[in-house]
């Protein structure tokens, strides 16, 4: 996966702070299952026991420690050896299973090097060696650690230290009077996500960009490192994706189609998501040579990190060679696909997805989850020999070559995006998994169905029900008084007994086709935040042995995952009427659209305050000559920003989402009766809501991206950003282009709540 | 000095923040002197400008290299002849001086020793080695870096991290289930004052307790390290007192009597401030080898420091082996007291303090700050040769003994407290100094004093005010969107145009028993902020060429303080009515008693929401099974606490203050043309108003301190805690005390408002 940590909670997206009424609403009654009636309830639950009473942690354990016994990178002999694995094993539970091939762009390091010269030369080892107690550590067939998707260069410069290497990064360099043109930036992971670190280096001119990683976010200072403990120990890297994946992720060369073997492909050099400079990531004994060699200001205080010595910005005092050539074949990657086909309605699918391919072992990272899944498929089988069927179209997919760009999942979607739009209803992903708390994101018509499931799936630790769990976690966190606004928000929601609020989706996992290119309802799950995760996270030691010891040794949260996934998965299968909830998006829209008017009035601001500071020279004054800091550059002024079509837009929906929960309240109580046609109609209109809030033009810059609510941040990466078009537009000061999309998000909601209301008629007793 | 840095703000105190009233009265125009006719204004300004043309940066550079080119603790060689060497030049230079000499309890180290025993033996260096470019650093007469008043021992015990070892700290202990019982606690500098660490130690049980700087707060993660840079290096120690000095400051012998020869004395053991456990401060390099034997878990994520290895709570795998043992004989103290007798009023006193004794060399600490007040003294000597005369008296004094705990100063004050109580209207310290920004703390009447001079003052390096640089400061500090509250107000302060704040004064430097004991009105006064005196504070590295490179290079600052304490005496010596504005004082108070209002609604928020969670057993859901931690103890319930009767004396004060202001203005507008027998009753009772904001019982448990609104914390040592009474008795749930010093307090109140109105009758205009 590409997401430096699995996210642990519901409830971190800071919008849905402002819920109220969902979290006044008690829990329904486990029996009162949203979309079934009670008799049809009864049933499912007996289903859902059934289901997991075939659920068996040694088998997981077992899976993995064979998935994870070679490297099973994209293009490696184990990881197709895996997917071929997988397709027999989806055969032999029952599954019509196949092996779905694409052909993708997947440069592979042919050289790496890197050595600091001047008069204390060092060359850097790049190298992860075998570690005691870690059998998989010593195995041959893995590729040197590399950033795929950066450039091809041998570059000789000055380094530069540039923290995060984030914008406000570079606008802090700009007062220490620094650039890095024609310079080599060093930056450490962290702050943002990986791949925007060279991107942002190149945009300032920076020849080569290094990443590594440093013990204060990835190390020692977090906790014992491995073998002693589950952290990073000073030899290992963290590999990754540095595709500009804000543009589109999948194959760089076939964007929006499937990779087909005929498919027309771009140019590498049109290629927009690739890099020009070399990019490498370091681990921090390769760093800290480097780091030492750096003069200029000490760093600002908020970016040094935990080796040992005071942190420079730079430059060097000694120039550094950085040399990465890669092998730009084109790669086969394997998505396995499995399929059971519904029995009264074979034409709405329901798709579960988690990747098998690895950085290098990928025990945790993907196949924690990916074990989950076989699991449900393995269940979901014996429940079919013992007689049942779904009543809708359960699609089981393990994704190929995500790690380098979702690129199973996006070439799959595109090449089967006019069937998915048109029958899939659900996206349910995993990535890796841990011990912990049950994290939970996608889009929030799903959230009280997740609740539901929550409140039924019994915690391995405590043995109250998983939601009872993180309601407590929510509340601990919440109680600090250093807590955030938004985890004080979500402690009162979590004391109060309401629904908790599940998290937006931004993008490093493979929902992303799916939910922002597709507009289907999607879900993103797992457990964690008890685990020493980050540790190992994309290295050589990320393995059955460390899994073992720092992920869940007795695989009950595989199983409670499992639990989860397979739950959502069957409700949804079977449900009466689909088990959305549109009030809670609704409510969540009035958040967000909130957060809109305080970010604008925030903006307004700091921007006075800004001025205010530069008029008054007050920002020279308090420079020390000795450590001179530049005033900032001065921003634009804030105009007045025109939010009221959304304002209105989010209000009738509000009004229209009240109107189709009485009505959708009304028929539950009368058990759905509805004529069969009018029922089906319901349905099917009902499983491509999400799609209405796409539109087909895309985000602004980023035609790929139709989703107009969630989207990953064009400077965030993976993060989320809600309400991206006007979002985005506020935070880069493009004030027009806020105005633009706060009409077209609001008309996008305007088709969104025509078919609402079209719903809610249907539901009309009799017409 | 005992702090460890020098303010660097006029504006840290929280409550200050709620000041208004004072901030939007634009500053008096520079001949407007506060408590000056406008003729006599005119003359004054004149005055200070010769004074200024007096003051010589080279001679302070010479007066530093001299005074800290040998070690200069109590009782060491150099420190008496410093005190001769001063005694000569005050006479030289036209004033009445003498030595004034003390017998105090001065333990010294015989033999100190510290080793870590078991499978990995390590012993302790304990010692500061020479340096290249610090001339002093190889120099003899050095005593061992030690605490001084921890106890005797001879202890071998298992290790416990301990964090700050403040009572915080202690309750996260418990929750993690470790006690400290027969232990030797290892804890950091930083988070509270030195001396209750072992003191809290020795509550909890410990037998030892070691104190180390660690590189997070002091030393490489800083910046670069003595010589490349200013900070603490590997092998730096921070010395310093331990002494209970919230109990007393002084000579533990001679509580609240001077320490002359025959002086009642206590037997040692019955001295309050001794501590019984040995404790000795550690180098980071002797910390590293104790911090890496410990077992048990890793300290939570706030625990941590700077060194390159995970940090885990303890205990130790090897026992650790502490030996302190001290000659405890009595050592002569030397303080220099030097007068110019006033010509008008010579029975009011101008006291000006800095003290001269180091823990080694003491160039920063405390010689800085002392050849600034050297150079006062031979200005006004200078004056004094044109014909010059003050109209108070001045007393300037150079004390001895302040390191250990006030001595020098303490003692005198005790010995001549009626004397002192009867005479001083102001008492004006400093102690280091370095360059940057003005820090000026102390009564809150003296504000607008402090205001005036400041903005009448050039700062060397940007040429406006230092009044008008350190505006800009708060308005910068205060900008940053992560800035506190107080900030955040203080910048509004400085970018409205009124009066800055000045901090509250808690303790640690000689304004101490004056304030707080005999409730002169004091002031504390120092640059700093720009400067790296952290680094080697209370070090053997606090040397001449270190604070060449890194202090204050040209003495611009050494003579920028001359100036504005040269000018606060002066003014204060010539006023027509004593400089002080009682109204900023009433506006102060009653920021703070807001503060009190809002302690105990936050007090009883936090402990309702604990009470939740514990009967939510959320603590117990939320723990992690393989690193548990305990739920908290229960907090007592928070009854109605009683502040009325505060809120009603501030409320008196507050119009009473008004009234006097109104009158003062309306005498000020009239040339202050009263009787002259009036005149004087007038500024001698002026000159008491702070004496009548104490109480002869002192504060509750520890009747030294005798300031009903200015105390340091009990259990923050130097910080200070304003409303003492009730604010510590809030915060320590002694909610009976906090109903009880409320009255109290408010009875204070009471007789300060009655004087006031006396006061205000006196400046009627004819009666």
């Amino acid at each position: 996966m590409n997401r430096t940590k699995v996210r642990v909670l519901l409830a971190m997206a800071s919008t849905l702070a402002t819920f109220t009424a969902a979290a006044t609403e008690p829990n329904a009654p486990a029996s009162d299952l949203l979309g079934f009636t009670p008799a049809h309830a009864a049933t499912q639950l007996g289903l859902e026991q059934r289901f997991d009473a075939q659920l068996d942690p040694a088998e997981l354990r077992e899976w993995l420690k064979r998935m994870a016994s070679a490297p099973n990178q994209v293009g490696s002999p184990h990881d197709k050896a895996n997917a071929e694995f997988m397709l027999e094993q989806f055969r032999a539970w029952g599954w019509d299973a196949h092996i779905e091939t694409f052909e993708v762009l997947y440069p592979t390091p042919k050289k790496v090097a890197l050595e600091l010269l001047g008069p204390q030369p060092f060359t850097a080892t790049l190298h992860e060696p075998p570690v005691a107690g870690d059998a998989t550590s010593a195995l041959p067939g893995v590729l040197p650690p590399y950033n795929v998707y950066g450039g091809d260069g041998d570059v000789t410069a000055p380094l530069v230290y540039v923290n995060y290497g984030m914008p406000d990064d570079y606008k802090e360099l700009a007062r220490l009077g620094i650039d890095v043109r024609g310079k080599i930036v060093i930056t450490r992971y962290g702050g943002g996500w990986r791949g925007l670190k060279p991107k942002l280096a190149q945009e300032h001119g920076a020849v080569g960009c290094l990443i590594y990683s440093d013990p204060h976010e990835d190390g020692y200072a977090r906790g014992d490192t491995w073998p002693e403990g589950g952290w990073r120990p000073a030899e290992g890297v963290q590999r990754g994706s540095v595709a500009d994946m804000q543009q589109y992720p999948g194959d760089p060369l076939t964007p929006g189609i499937g990779s087909t073997p005929g498919a027309k492909r771009l140019a590498i050099k049109d290629a927009k998501t690739l890099l020009k400079i070399p990019v490498l990531p370091i681990s921090p004994a390769d760093a800290t040579p480097l780091l030492k060699s750096l003069g200029g200001p000490v760093a600002p205080a908020t970016w040094r990190g935990a080796l040992p010595l005071t942190y420079h910005v730079g430059q060097s005092t000694a120039k550094a060679h950085l040399t990465v050539l890669s092998d730009w074949n084109r790669k086969p990657i394997y998505d396995v696909i499995a399929k059971i086909e519904g029995a009264s309605a074979p034409d709405q699918w329901i798709v579960r997805g988690n990747h098998h391919d690895g950085w290098v072992f990928g025990a945790w990272d993907p196949l924690a989850g990916n074990v989950a899944l076989m699991a449900e498929a393995k269940a979901i089988g014996a429940l079919l020999k013992q007689g049942w069927r779904p009543q809708r179209t359960l699609v089981y997919a393990s994704w190929d070559g995500e790690e380098p760009g979702l690129l199973g999942s996006t070439e799959w979607a595109e090449a089967h995006a006019k069937e998915l739009q048109a029958k899939a209803v659900l996206y349910v992903n995993s990535d890796t998994n841990g011990r912990g708390f049950l994290g939970a994101g996608g889009s929030h018509s799903l959230q009280h169905l997740v609740n539901q499931v929550a409140d039924g799936v019994t915690d391995p630790e405590t043995q109250v029900s998983v939601g009872e769990r993180l309601r407590a976690h929510l509340m601990i966190e919440g109680s600090d008084s250093k807590a955030k606004p938004e985890a004080k928000a979500n402690a009162k929601l979590a004391a109060d007994g309401g629904d908790l609020p599940i998290e937006a989706l931004g993008s490093g996992s493979d929902y992303s086709p799916f939910l922002e290119h597709l507009g289907i309802a999607s879900l993103d799950l797992g457990f964690g935040g008890e685990d020493d995760n980050g540790g190992i996270y994309h290295s050589r030691y990320d393995s059955f042995d460390h899994y073992l010891r720092f992920g869940d040794p007795t695989f009950e949260y595989g199983v409670a995952l499992a639990k989860v996934a397979g739950h959502i998965v069957l409700r949804t299968a079977d449900a009466d009427v689909l088990p959305l909830r549109f009030g809670d998006f609704s409510q969540t829209l009035d958040g967000y659209v909130g957060e809109l008017h305080k970010l604008i009035e925030k903006t307004r601001k700091a921007t006075a305050q800004q001025h205010q500071l530069l008029d008054a020279h007050a920002y020279a004054l308090d420079s020390d000559p000795t450590r001179p800091l530049l005033p900032p550059a001065r921003d634009s002024d804030v105009p007045a920003i025109e939010l009221a079509p959304l304002d209105r837009s989010a209000g009738q929906l509000e009004r229209s989402a009240q109107a189709f929960q009485t009505a959708y309240a009304r028929q539950a109580a009368r058990g759905f009766a509805l004529p069969a046609a009018r029922l089906r109609q319901l349905n099917r209109q009902m499983g491509r809501m999400e799609q209405l809030l796409t539109d087909a033009d895309g985000l602004p810059g980023r035609p790929w991206f139709k989703h107009f609510i969630y989207a990953p941040g064009m400077l965030t990466g993976y993060g989320v950003k809600t309400v991206p078009g006007v979002r985005e537009a506020i935070e880069a000061r493009r004030w027009d282009e806020a105005d633009r999309y706060a009409t077209i998000t609001a008309q996008v909601l305007d088709r969104y709540r025509a078919q609402l209301d079209q719903l809610t008629r249907l539901l009309a007793p009799s017409n």
